[in-house]
């Protein structure tokens, strides 16, 4: 967790995360090796990233290469989880940290629709994707929806 | 974790989930007490359901009646997470857990796009939910796109 506060943003005393527990699956390569390097937002026509899988869940991507885009979820590690106001970049106005999709919330979980271009063993080559390169991942699943 | 296996699933030695820990937010009531219940996916025709959220996280949804519709991440507690080959209902075939949407896999987190009907302090009226009622709540995010 790391990061400062603005004026008027709120932090609260956390309860403990411990409710559940996650495993990392893998982990995200992408040309952005720091956050402020990042795209706001992931785009079809942005480069080709990979997600390289523990060899462990490789049989888990059986039957993959029949979906064009997938939902991927991962974990934003390097988000603060205890604000509830938060004042955006650029926004004078505070909201609340669930009334935004910025990477500070409770369970920094991130959602993103991604373009499957190829699958190699337990990695998967796709477009789409907007985070630091090492960000680990949580789930892959097959997206059906309009993109 | 519950649940059975079928001939041709397959179960790993899962990892110890512990790469990261989750906070539940809250939870969902819905009318449906059992899965066989629960409807194959939410719809916005459903019956209105209710996100109740822990006192602590209330200030964290200012702002959020300015959204029609919004995401909701919630952790599906009772479904197995070892299981890499899935034999889904209905279907002869087996595919990996990362290319279907059931709830079976690592880190079972649901996503789901609802209508917000109303905001009544820190419980959230919504339509389109699909789950069990007591189904633990990850996260509320806006949804901005097509619904």
């Amino acid at each position: 967790m790391t990061g400062g506060i603005r004026p008027g943003e709120k932090s609260i005393a956390m309860p403990s995360p411990g409710d559940a527990a996650l495993i990392f699956i893998g982990h995200l390569l992408t040309p952005w090796q720091q956050r402020g390097e990042c795209p706001r937002q992931g785009s079809f026509d942005g480069p080709l990233c990979r997600l390289v899988l523990d060899p462990v869940w490789a049989e888990a991507l059986t039957g993959i290469e029949a979906f064009t885009h997938l939902q991927l979820f991962y974990w934003m590690d390097q988000a603060r989880r205890d604000l509830v106001l938060l004042a955006p970049t650029g926004s004078g106005k505070l909201s609340g940290s669930f009334a935004l999709r910025a990477p500070t919330r409770p369970n920094p979980i991130a959602s993103s629709i991604v373009e499957l271009v190829e699958r190699q063993g337990n990695v998967l080559l796709v477009r789409g994707v907007d985070c630091v390169s090492g960000t680990p991942l949580l789930d892959i699943k097959p997206h059906r929806g309009a993109v």
